[in-house]
């Protein structure tokens, strides 16, 4: 059963598209109020992560407010490490943490690879579930956090101004820091690997915190381990080329080096243009982004006229998916995100065919 | 009466020097037991910074330790608005805040250029008293935080995570934003001449936040305001060239537009390679940078061999002045910044002359 758009998947393999496509991160979230009702009735955030259920019914609620061309899985980037035992937990407004932070080597050494299909089973069946709800109308992405910004909170034990406890490891002993991400690599190979299995048509590795390093540093210990995943990763199933999509925030300064990886497409954040990103890329990959999600603060004369502007730079042809450059704000009013949508269906088309 | 130590200011100029000069980003500050006995007598931070007596004291603590080329006048980025009348303060644990942010249009509107030697005049007798403890030692760095970063904390009231307030009037109402930065940048003009009359050597811009723009934002309200300021500063004074360093954190992927502005100097962050932003810049400006601040955490080999690979980098002949990539973190040993600056000392010989 073929899909009825498949707009997204082609533009990431830089085939012609009638139009650029366009999808959101954290597209189902705390800025929809139907988002904040599913979430109340599941208690907190891992509950409603672990609820195929509940998780279905938060990915598919964007796409029922907006003509979005892809549906991104409910979960977090941090359901690997939780799998390995470091025990996830949400504090308000302090974003993600784990109970039992690595810092001792024993600790690192005893670290093994989750069986996705037994510790993360959960995600498995919210994705067979949200393919089923989905019904082929648009293709589902799967998507993990890098080895590195895995390592980030796992040492740390949340988020940090400075990264100071991972980054000593990195200078200190990156044996150590190397052991732990080439755990977290193969984890997440196995881990997007079983998402293809259960139905993803595409994947995404969300590097948080590569931009971090500096370039040496993120070379040996972000896209090295990046490389490995991609490397691992199944790349035809059911018969469709499952596409790969890297997103390093921070990481414009290192396009071209993410770009020889061999992803189909680099995530770009706002801070770059993303006009100089594909003269520096060429046609090796198709290009995600980037619109400031500030943007979408202002009015929609002002946001469909930024739209416009990065259409316009990003020019003709082929190899461009419409995104923000960071998660869209919990304070967003849906309708600008509604404009943001119809803005990129709109105005791309002079760009296409 | 000439400088015992001018190699900063040679560097700066790009004129050959015997090795490579070190100073550190926030020097003076809570890594060293002796600044927080100078800051408990004082009382709050910005007591320390209105005493032109302890000003003096904390400004020449960190050269009582280390061999530094440097000296930077202590004082804070946020003087000039809170000479506006915004109500500067500092909140434990919270970086500084405003108490009346900027958010109406009749306060913005009502915002006028303070007098550097009225309502700032504290800061130029702590600059004159300096000048004298120094005793022609070591050249003195004045500084200002940039018009764009002032307006970040104007109108948000504090630091941000994603600066949403002053970014949805860049996009929603530009011209009251533009009013603010052109009032900022005579403000800032005015403020570092007044500074170099009263006898700093050289001036830093500190963009903190430029680096949260896109590159079209940037350029337009960030860098376009530190450029009518490089423009407007004196050049020279009692007989001498005034370099002038502009550091925008985050701004790695626009050197060349920042190299164009006509600065003496652009201020790195670790996160690019200091070779590749040579090769980048050519000849036209010094660079200044870029130890990762977290290497300070490592062990005193590893600081050296981390120093080494940022020489290395930069490679032979004149126009680097060494640095930390950001401010040095409160949590540092001081022994380890010794180990730092001995290292640049000792290893950047072979690279000159």
């Amino acid at each position: 059963m073929p899909l009825k758009n498949d707009t997204f998947l082609r533009a990431l393999l830089r085939q012609p598209t009638e139009y650029t496509p366009v999808w959101m991160m954290r597209q189902a979230g705390r800025y929809l109020p139907e988002y904040n009702r599913t979430r109340a009735r599941a208690g907190d955030f891992m509950d409603l992560c672990t609820n195929p259920d509940l998780a279905t019914e938060a990915t598919l609620q964007p796409l029922a407010r907006f003509p979005l061309d892809a549906a991104i899985l409910f979960s977090d980037i941090l359901t690997i490490p939780d799998a390995m035992g470091l025990g996830l937990y949400f504090s308000t407004g302090e974003g993600p943490k784990f109970e039992r932070p690595l810092r001792k080597e024993c600790d690192i050494r005893a670290l093994t690879v989750p069986d996705p299909n037994i510790e993360l089973r959960y995600v498995m069946d919210a994705v067979s579930q949200i393919r089923k709800s989905l019904n082929n109308s648009v293709p589902l992405i799967g998507f993990s956090g890098s080895p590195f910004t895995l390592a980030c909170y796992m040492v740390e034990g949340g988020s940090s101004p400075d990264f100071s406890l991972v980054k000593t490891m990195l200078y200190q002993r990156p044996d150590l820091l190397h052991h732990i991400l080439d755990i977290n690599a193969r984890a997440v190979t196995a881990y997007l690997n079983a998402q293809i299995e259960a139905g993803v048509q595409a994947v995404m590795i969300f590097d948080s915190w590569g931009g971090a390093l500096s370039e040496a540093a993120y070379g040996e210990f972000s896209l090295a381990y990046m490389q490995q995943i991609i490397n691992g990763l199944i790349r035809m199933h059911d018969g469709a080329t499952i596409p790969s999509i890297v997103y390093t925030k921070g990481g414009g300064l290192w396009l071209e080096n993410i770009a020889a990886m061999g992803c189909d497409a680099i995530g770009l954040d706002w801070t770059i243009d993303i006009g100089k990103a594909r003269c520096r890329v060429g046609d090796k990959v198709t290009l995600q982004g980037n619109l400031d999600p500030v943007v979408l603060f202002s009015d929609t004369d002002t946001i469909r006229a930024e739209v416009g502007k990065v259409l316009h730079s990003y020019g003709k042809g082929n190899g461009h998916v419409f995104n923000l450059g960071h998660g869209i704000s919990q304070f967003t009013d849906p309708d600008k995100a509604a404009a943001m949508v119809a803005a990129v269906h709109e105005l791309s088309r002079p760009y296409h065919g």
